[in-house]
C-alpha cells in the first residue's frame, strides 16, 4: 500500500471515532453540536492527528489509546481556526472551500463553539487519562495543553495580530511561526511518542524534529498564500499581502524560500535517521508537506 | 474570627497564589498576561474557589493540594465573563466597575485573553494531577471540565443567548440557569469534596446541594438586575430588561421571586445537616448569597 493509501486509510478509520465526541440531546445541545461538527468535520488535511497516530504507532502504542488524543488536538486546531476566523481576528469568510463559522452560525455561536471544541478537548483527554493505568495519558496532555497555551499557539496568535510588521526580522517571523503553528504540530508528534512510550532520549530528538516539521508547515504554507490556487485551497490567497503580514516569501523572495523548504526538509530527514523507530511515515509525511498544493 | 473575616482572610491568602500561575517574558507573552490578569484581578467575590477550598478543607484535605483547581475554576470563569462581555454576546462595556476586556485591549484579545485563561485552567489542573499520588486531581479535573463544557456552562450560554423568550416556562428558565452558572458553582462544591476524599454518597448529597446554591446565586442575580445599586454592582443594571431576557422577577413578580429565594435558603440548610462535615462555611456562604447586595 502506497504511504497516501495508508493516510487515507488511517483517516478513514479516525473520522468517524472523532465525531462520536460530540453529542447533544436538547435543542441548545444540538445547535452547539452542530455547529463544532461542522467544523471539525469540514476536511482538512488531520495533519495533526496522523502524526500523533504515527508517532504512536511507532512507538509501540495501540490506535484505539491514542485516538482521543489525536481527536482532541484535531478540536484545539479547529477550535483555534474558528477563532482566528473572527471578524476582530483575520476576519476571513471563507475557510475549507466552506462559509466560516460565524459567516454560517453567526459570530456568537462561533466564538462558543470554539470555546466549546477547547473545553471539549480536556474533556476528552481527561477521560482517557482516568481510564489509563500508568501517566503516559496525562503527560501527552500536558504537552497538548502547553503547546496550545499562552507559551504557545495563544502566544503566537498574539504575536502575530499585534507584532506582525513589514520590517519585522527573519528571527521574528520565525518566532511568531514556532509558536503560532509550530507548538502544536511539534506536540502531535511529541504527545504521540509520549503514549507510544519513547524514552526521554528519543522524546528529546522528536521534540528537535517537530519544531522543524511545524516551521516547514508554515513556510509551505506562505508560499501557497502567494503561489496556490484558491479553488485546491478552498481559501482565498493573497491575505498575508492584504493584512500587510510579513511573510518568507515577502522576506526572502520565492525562490530563497523555497531553497529554506528544501534544506529544512534534507534537515529533518536526516535528523529522523537518529530516531530508533521506522520513520517512512515521517519522509513520506514531509515530503508530501513540502510538495503540497493545498 | 466571624466567618466574614475568614473568607477575607483565606481569599486573600489565596489571591497571591492564583497570579503566580500567569507569566509573561516575552512582548507578546506580557500582553497576553497583562490582559488576562487584568480580568482575573478585578475582584469578584471568589465565591467558587471559597467553596471548593472549603469544601475540600472539611472533608480533610490539605489548602496547597486544592489551589490549583480553585485557581482553574476562577480562571474559566472569569473566561466565560469575557466573552459573554463581547459585542457579540451580551455587548457589556462595564464589569466590576471597570472596563470589561475588549473596551480595554480590543475585541482581539478579549477573545485570545478568554481562550488563554480556559487553556491554562486545564494546564494548571494537568500540572497538580502529575503531581498528585492517587486520582482524586484527574477526578476533580474531570467534574470541572464537564461543568464547564457543552453539556454544562457553554451548553448554558448557548440555550441563554438563543432560546430566551418572553413567553418561557419557569422550566425552561431554570434549565438555563441550571447550566449557565448551576453546573460550575456546583462544580466547585463537588470537586472540593473529591479533592478532600469524600465517599460516594457524600458526593452525591453535595451534587444535590451544590445545584440549589447554584440556583440560588442566579435567582439573586437576576433580582439584583432589578433593585441592585449600580454602584456596588459595578455593572449596568435592568439589563436583562433591555435585553428581552427573562427573569425570575419578570415570570414570578419580585415577591414570589424573593418568597423563592427564601425557600431555597432553608431547602439547602436543611439538607446541609445530612453530611458528615461541619457545614458552618456553607450555611454563612448561603446567608451571605441570598442577602447580598452586590
Amino acid at each position: 500500500m502506497s504511504y497516501l493509501n495508508h493516510y487515507s486509510y488511517t483517516i478513514e478509520k479516525f473520522e468517524p471515532e472523532m465525531v462520536t465526541y460530540i453529542k447533544g440531546t436538547s435543542a441548545a445541545s444540538q445547535l452547539i453540536s452542530e455547529c463544532m461538527l461542522y467544523s471539525l468535520t469540514a476536511g482538512g488535511k488531520r495533519i495533526r492527528p496522523m502524526l500523533l497516530l504515527e508517532f504512536c504507532h511507532a512507538y509501540g502504542g495501540g490506535f484505539k489509546e491514542s485516538i482521543p488524543f489525536a481527536v482532541a488536538i484535531e478540536m484545539i486546531h479547529t477550535y483555534s481556526l474558528i477563532h482566528d476566523d473572527l471578524p476582530c481576528m483575520d476576519d476571513d469568510d471563507l475557510r475549507r472551500g466552506m462559509p466560516t463559522s460565524h459567516i454560517k452560525y453567526g459570530e456568537d455561536m462561533a466564538v462558543l463553539a470554539g470555546d466549546g471544541l477547547l473545553n471539549t478537548a480536556f474533556e476528552v483527554m481527561t477521560e482517557a487519562a482516568l481510564d489509563s493505568h500508568d501517566n503516559r495519558a496525562l503527560k501527552a496532555m500536558q504537552t497538548i495543553a502547553k503547546a496550545a497555551g499562552t507559551q504557545g499557539m495563544i502566544l503566537g496568535q498574539v504575536a502575530d495580530i499585534k507584532y506582525q510588521s513589514r520590517e519585522m526580522s527573519l528571527e521574528s517571523l520565525d518566532y511568531i511561526n514556532c509558536h503560532k503553528t509550530g507548538k502544536l504540530l511539534m506536540a502531535s508528534m511529541y504527545a504521540g511518542a509520549v503514549l507510544g512510550g519513547a524514552n526521554e532520549m528519543e522524546l528529546s530528538h522528536v521534540e528537535t524534529i517537530g519544531y522543524k516539521v511545524g516551521l516547514l508547515f508554515q513556510i509551505v504554507d506562505d508560499v501557497l498564500d502567494v503561489v496556490g490556487d484558491e479553488q485546491k485551497l478552498g481559501k482565498k490567497t493573497k491575505g498575508d499581502a492584504k493584512n500587510e503580514k510579513t511573510t518568507y516569501p515577502a522576506l526572502l523572495g520565492l525562490e530563497e524560500t523555497k531553497t529554506r523548504i528544501k534544506l529544512l526538509e534534507a534537515e529533518i530527514l536526516n535528523l529522523a535517521k537518529a530516531l530508533s523507530i521506522d520513520t517512512t511515515f515521517l519522509e513520506e509525511t514531509v515530503k508530501f508537506l513540502s510538495c503540497r498544493e493545498y
